[in-house]
Parts: structure tokens; C-alpha cells; sequence
């Protein structure tokens, strides 16, 4: 029942398959644009509401601002279109007509309007109108939208030309108020990563020539895939006044001055789906932390006979009644009856693949015992991962283990971090050799594997020409700086004193 | 303290001052795109939820489909892309570049992309791949999005370029079953307007010539507004085949035949909020039906004295806590503390034009009594709409009292829906007569007010430019059809047999 390719064998391939076999999301006709499909979208929406619960906790309100930006507003911004300029859908007529008994564009646009990369222009244009005193300050405020950049190599979740995600921007009337803002919001990804999509991150600053065009420093939270390579999964912009200059948001401070604001963005996309598929998947499909499943127990009848139909029918609601009302992770738990018109057989494989934490056979003769037959999606295939209990055991421990399958996922993605951060790498020759050889799957020891190298940086102004030499990039510089000094392993420059994770990419 | 505008007086320049005051959104500086700001955010997404409940409970799926529509796509659907030709955003390009060091659009699309104004082509295709056989269907997908229509005249909520909206799209095996789900859907409006938005509807089927472009049949639900126009609130249709023929969507019958999907759409979009402001507001601002409200209760302190600050704080906060687990309409009741920087007039002029249904005051000698300054925003400027009671009274009342509101808004509503369905007026003559003067503000027993006519229509093909003629147009078909014959109030036709509801609109 495994997937055509293992993730060993062929880890993009893999991954298009556990996609497809979880039907999760498809490629559609817009070329570059996907479906997401009902067990992707789920699983986004679960995502959404435990984000939106600490952004409201955290003071922000959710608004909704325009998905097309005129063209001049990025032309204010040069910093920021640089970035930006080569990937943008842009709007040119608003009027299909007919020439030739063919449908053609017309009523071409005064001013051509760009498909939103990102809010920062359009949001600050509003700031600028609300924004007058420094009692109107902060403006702390959050989107959930569709964003489009022209990706050329698009690939389900990770890379598509349209893409879901939310936008927080904030206004603040110092740039330590607003520093804190930032980190607090990377702090909120870090915390929802880990805790709800088992998904260990690490946190720190992006060099100079990753950040995002306008920004005075990003923040980002990486995460370590299967194969080795960081995804990243979040990140949090401190804008200083570039963009409250070149919008003019300025309030009066309490000294009656004018002053410009200080600003903020941050987002995270539903490539953070991408990212819990290539954790946690494995050469059977799709395996959901539970947190996120869009349900997380599945009861299947198993009738061998037609005249049990009804007896097991009842039984099964008998045990969803006795079950529906648990907060596992103190929300209602997600129960899925399937009725469907197909074996049980194949209905514990669909929802195998998709991931589905718990899935329950029950047939007449559970019924006759008052058992459940539980299998646990995480454990599949070891004596652990099947298990018949009472209906009650059933009843009394779904709850805590949800919760235990949960930590489970993350303690696992933990230790694969862990134990493939190398430190072992300390010289530039080394370091270089390393990285022309690293071209297997991550396995514990193999000097070969693909991983992490955490290490010394010089801060080079060469150092991104010399990262595409090795096809292989600065994630991020952690937080928790050792205050050493070593050789650049990137340049072989003497005492270097900047900590950083050196990781291959997607 | 009231708005600028009164209805009676300029009821548009009303409308508009009530947006505004209420906070609820704005023009941007996108073209004819609005900013939704949070009170109105909030709103739309208490409403979502709302209706996603009643689309899971009917078996719904959430998915999500490309903004994007190849322009190849409506060549296809000749009826559909005549309806909608006119006004439609289109991506020509992907790439922004530099001439004369001015931005502009570069990389021509091999085919332009339509920024989709509705989705029934694109999900067409889609359910063409997933659909091919009988035991596929039915395939019952929503979808929560923002769509494009080039509106030539913007109005805030009621008609804007972009605005948010949901879309049900369905295939089934037989017409008899699209059509029961069509119907099935109009129900669930209904449902949701009048339960959920106090906003009364008539229900009933759109004429020929009023029908989404491509369906079979269209039905309706609408409610009347404070002025007497009637304002379209949410449409469900019966597509037959037609799109079914046009992308393919075609599979293999119980008998082994190969036949064409029946496929039904049905969307409501945020001009809800447009109807929910014009059935609701009054000359002080907005009220909101507490079911939507983002905040149900509003506690205001009014710090007279300094040193009053703490004992008033925790006393607010001691009533947040007796009431905090209430649940009002079966959802957690909503309540929000505003200890902004501001008096608490002021704070409570705020509230009153947003509409929160009660506004609490409390100050000290509240906290000595163990009272609450109870305000109803319903029934500002009556006696009942501000009462001083004891803080348990007001806890163990709090839930009831929300509810009390909600009915009587929707009593109001209603009330005031059928006491201005004239059916009064039964020959053309007459007909024309009235709406040539009808030209004043609803009011109880004033026969020039602009009200609904409901009257015999003889179905006549010129119907369209007749209508046109006397600013009027056909609502409705209403559902209960009394069957007697009579004189076609538009064109003066005898024994016409079809009752339809006639109204002026927006």
C-alpha cells in the first residue's frame, strides 16, 4: 500500500505523492495556482483559528484591505520593489469584449493595478490616514488573504503563484515598542509551530542579504525536513520608518512633534502545510499532528454481514456519543463517522493516507464484546499501532491520547533536529567538502547525509555568491550566539564571531 | 450627537455617514476596493461562522479554488460570459519592469488570466477531473473567497470592486437532487438572515431575465430596506447541465451509461452588511444584531476620581468574570472591557455608533452599591433603554436580554416588511401612477412612500424594458402563489396568472 517513491528514494516525488494520495491539494488549469482540496483546506483552517486565538490574544483585530495595489505604490518604495519587481501579476483592463468572435481584454486601466505580493504599500496608505496622534498609536491589525507572486517553478503549497497566508502590521510610536512587537509575534509562530504543528523550529535573525526588501531586520523561525534541507516556516519584519517615510505615516508625539511611525509585518502562508507534510509524512502518506486534523477520530464499520448493518450502525454512535464531548487540547474533539459506499478495507487506507490520527474498525463482533478495534495512524505497521480495548478504555483514554500522539510527533522531529545540527564542521576546507559531498538522505551517522551546519560567519559582503557556490544558504543567525571566535567556514576568514545555520534549501 | 444625515432626509449620504461613524470600512486608495476595517471585519466573520456551521451540517466541504480563470474559459460558456463581459478584471502581464526609470508592465501572458468574478467555470474543471462515476456524487464543495466585478458606481459593502463572498458549488446525479439542494441552500439563507442577521426575506424565483447567466433557474431571498427598496440578499441556482456540458463534467450512471453532472452555486458576500446596516441603523449610527456583534456587552469605567481607578477596575473585572461563561444564542457570549485613553462619554458615543448592543457604565458609586449603568442600544433615548440594576441581576439577566434584543429587531424588521408589501394597487394604471410618485421616505400609511407591490405579472418578453422605464424591477416570483388570475400591473394585461413582488432597488 506504500507510495510509488520513498522519501530515501526520491524525495520530491515522494512528496507530490503523499499530496496526491492524501488529497490534499491538486495542481489546476491557472497554471502555477492549486486547488487545495477539503482535507488540505481543513487543515489550513484549524491552523488559521489556533493563530487568529493568539493574535486577538495579543491585542490585533483582524481587517481585510485591498487584493490590488496601483502601480505607483510600489514606485515609492524603491527598496522594497527591488525585491518584489520581477514576480507580480498586474491588472491591465477591466473589460472583456469581442474582436474576431474571440474574447479579448479591453478598457485598458489608466493606471495598471498589481495582484498583492504583500500589503506593506496598501496597509501603510490606510496607516497613514488613521494614524495623527500618538494616542492613536499602536495600530496592531492582521489579514488572512490570498497573496500572488509569479513563481516559475511552482510545487503544491511550498511554491504556488496564488497562496493563502496572514499578514499582521503594526504601528508603533518608538522602535523599541515595535522591535518588541516583532519578536513577540516571532515568539507566537515559534510557540504555534511547536505546539500545534509539531514542528521544532529554530529562531533567529536573517542576514542582510536574505531579509525582506524594506525591512531593517527579519526574524524567522526554520525548520529541519526529512530530507535535511530548512524550510522557512514564518517570518517577522521590523520595517523601522522605511515604509512610514515613503507613505507618511507620522503622528504628534506628546511633546507635540511630529515624528514618523515605526512598523512592523509578519506572516506565515500555507506553505506551513508544505513544511508539516515533509516532517511528518511518512512512505505510507500523510500523518497529522492532531492538533490540526481536520478530524482526528474516524469510526469505520466493518459489516460482514448485511444484517449487522444496523446493530454496528448504532453501536458506532453509541461510541461517538460517548466520546463527542472531550476537549482534547481544550477544543472539541473532530469525530468522522464514514458511511461511504466502499470497503472498510479501503477506507482504513484513505484515511491512512490522509493522515488521520485515530482510525477505529468496528464490526459485530466489537459489538458483541463491547470493543473497539483503535489503530493509531503514527505507529502504523508495530504491535503498538493496533490495539482492542473496551469501549470504555476507548472512551477514557482518546482524549490523552491524542495528546500523547502529538507529543509524540513533535519529541521525534525534535531529536531529528537535534541530532542533525552539525558542530563538527570547524574549518572552511571541511566545511566545503562537506557540503560538495552532502548529497544523501538524513540518516543518523551517515557523514554524508544532507544537515544542518551550524558554524562561524565573517559577515563577508561576498558571502551570497559564495553560498550559491555551494548551492546552499545562511538560514538564519540564532538567538543564542555562543560569544566565540572561529574560522569562517564559509570564507576561512580568521576569527569570525557570528553563529550561523548553514542549511541547503528548497 | 446623531449622524449628519438622517434617513428621511438623504438616506445614500446616511448610509455612508453610518459606515463611517460606525467604523466599519472605508474607500482605499485601490479603485472602487473598500478597507474593511475591524468592527466591520468582525462582523463578516461571526456571519461565516454562522453560515459554515449550517454548510458542514448539510455535508459541505470548505476547499479553495485559484483566483485566477483562463480567459479560454469563458469562451467556453457562451450564456455565462454574456452576463458577465462587461466587467471583469484581467492579468496581462507577470513581471514588472523599468522604462524611463517609470514601473511597468512586462512578460505578456500567453493568455490572459480573469480575476474570477464567480467560480463556476474553474470549479467545473475541476469537478470534470474528480467526477466519473455515479458513486462520486454528489461532490458538495464551499469555498470562501474574494471576487471581482468592474462596478462602475462603488458603494461600501453594497457594491465594490472586490468584495468577500462564499460560494457553494455542487454536482448530483439527477436534477431532482440538484434542484432539492438549491432549495436546500435558499432555506439556509433564509435561515441565517433571519435568525442570525434579524433580516426578514421574502423567498421566491427570479424572472427570466433576472437569472445568474448560465443557470436554469435562480432563487432568491430579499429584504426590504429602511427606505422601501428592496436589496437582493443571497441567491442559489439550479445550473441543469450547462456547465456540466461545457467543461465535461460527465459520469458513469448505476446502469453503466455515461450522462452529464446537474450542478447548482449559491453565494452570500459582504453586502450582507450593506443590508444588515440599512434594515438596523437609525440616525445615531449602527446597531447590530447581537447574534453578529464582534462585542456583545461593552464595560465602560468612568473614573471620576483618580484614586477611584483600581477599586472600578476590579470591580469591571469581577462582572467579566460572572458573566464570561455565558452563552447567549449557544455561542460564548462577547465581551469587551474599553479602558482606552479616553473619557468615557466619549467612549460610549464610540460604542453607540458602532452599535454594541449594551454599553455598561460603571463607576464608583456602582462599585459601592453593587450596581451597573445597564444601556440598551436598541433603545437609546428611551426609558427602558437605560437601567441601573445590581451586578447579579445584570449577570443572571445578560443572556436573556441579548436574545430579547435580537427578536425584536427582527420583529421590527418584519413588521415593518409587511405592513409595506402593497397589494393594494391591482390595475396598471394605478400601478404606474404610483410609482411615478412614489418618492418618499417609508412611512406608515403614506401613499407616495416607496414600498414592495405585490401584483399579478402577465410574463410578457418586453418585461425588461418596461420595467426599466418605470425604475422598477421584479423581485421576486414568491414561492406561495395564490392562483387566481388577474390585470398584469406592468403591461395592463388581463387574466396574467403569475404574482411576483415588484419594488424599486439600488
Amino acid at each position: 500500500m506504500a507510495l510509488k517513491n520513498t522519501r530515501e528514494a526520491n524525495y520530491p516525488e515522494w512528496y507530490q505523492n503523499v499530496v496526491a494520495a492524501a488529497d490534499m491539494a491538486e495542481n489546476s488549469a491557472s497554471p502555477g495556482c492549486m486547488v487545495i482540496k477539503a482535507w488540505g483546506y481543513g487543515i489550513w483552517e484549524n491552523i488559521r483559528n489556533i493563530f487568529d486565538e493568539q493574535f486577538r490574544e495579543t491585542g490585533h483585530d483582524n481587517c481585510y484591505f485591498p487584493l490590488f495595489i496601483p502601480l505607483s505604490f510600489f514606485q515609492k518604495e524603491a527598496d522594497h520593489v527591488e525585491g518584489f519587481a520581477k514576480e507580480m501579476a498586474v491588472v491591465t483592463h477591466s473589460r472583456l469584449g469581442k474582436a474576431d468572435g474571440k474574447l479579448v481584454p479591453q478598457s485598458p486601466l489608466d493606471e495598471p493595478l498589481v495582484v498583492r505580493p504583500t500589503s506593506e504599500t496598501i496597509i501603510a496608505d490606510s496607516f497613514a490616514k488613521w494614524i495623527k496622534s500618538y494616542r492613536d498609536l499602536p495600530v496592531l491589525v492582521n489579514q488572512w488573504a490570498n497573496v500572488v507572486r509569479w513563481e516559475m517553478r511552482p510545487r503544491l503549497f511550498l511554491r504556488t503563484r496564488e497562496f493563502l497566508w496572514q499578514e499582521g502590521h503594526t504601528a508603533h510610536a518608538t522602535a523599541a515598542e515595535a522591535e518588541a512587537e516583532t519578536k513577540q509575534m516571532l515568539e507566537v509562530y515559534r510557540d504555534v509551530a511547536e505546539n500545534a504543528l509539531a514542528l521544532p523550529v529554530l529562531v533567529g535573525r536573517k542576514p542582510e542579504h536574505e531579509k525582506f526588501p524594506g525591512a531593517v531586520d527579519t526574524y524567522c523561525i526554520e525548520a529541519m525536513m526529512q530530507d535535511g534541507k530548512a524550510l522557512q516556516a514564518g517570518t517577522s519584519h521590523f520595517l523601522g520608518q522605511n515604509f512610514a517615510k515613503s507613505a507618511g505615516i507620522s503622528f504628534v508625539n506628546n511633546e507635540g512633534k511630529t515624528e514618523f511611525a515605526y512598523t512592523t509585518s509578519w506572516g506565515v502562508s500555507t506553505r506551513l502545510i508544505g513544511g508539516v507534510i515533509m516532517t511528518h509524512a511518512d512512505d505510507e502518506g500523510m500523518v497529522v499532528p492532531p492538533r490540526i486534523a481536520p478530524y482526528q477520530v474516524i469510526l469505520v464499520p466493518v459489516i460482514k454481514n448485511e444484517a449487522d448493518r444496523e446493530a454496528v450502525t448504532n453501536y458506532i454512535e453509541q461510541i461517538k456519543n460517548q466520546i463527542k464531548s472531550l476537549t482534547p487540547f481544550g477544543e472539541k474533539i473532530r469525530i468522522k463517522i464514514d458511511n461511504r459506499n466502499k470497503s472498510s478495507v479501503d477506507k482504513f487506507w484513505d484515511w491512512t493516507r490522509k493522515g488521520a490520527p485515530i482510525i477505529c474498525e468496528i464490526g459485530m463482533r466489537d459489538v458483541e464484546g463491547g470493543k473497539v478495534m483503535v489503530k493509531e495512524r503514527l505507529k502504523l505497521g508495530t504491535p503498538e499501532g493496533k490495539q482492542i480495548m473496551s469501549a470504555e478504555q476507548f472512551a477514557e483514554d482518546v482524549a490523552d491520547r491524542l495528546e500523547a500522539v502529538q507529543k509524540e510527533m513533535f519529541n521525534r522531529a525534535k531529536t531529528r533536529l537535534e541530532n542533525n545540527i552539525r558542530t563538527d564542521i570547524v574549518t572552511h576546507e571541511a566545511f566545503e567538502k562537506y557540503f560538495a559531498n552532502a548529497n544523501r538522505f538524513l540518516k543518523e551517522g551517515d557523514s554524508n547525509a544532507v544537515a544542518f551546519v551550524r558554524g562561524k560567519w565573517s559577515g563577508d559582503p561576498n558571502s551570497e555568491e559564495l553560498l550559491k557556490a555551494l548551492k546552499i544558504t545562511i538560514r538564519c543567525i540564532p538567538f543564542d550566539q555562543s560569544g566565540t571566535k572561529g574560522e569562517c567556514l564559509l570564507t576561512g576568514a580568521k576569527d569570525a564571531e557570528i553563529d550561523v545555520i548553514y542549511a541547503r534549501t528548497y
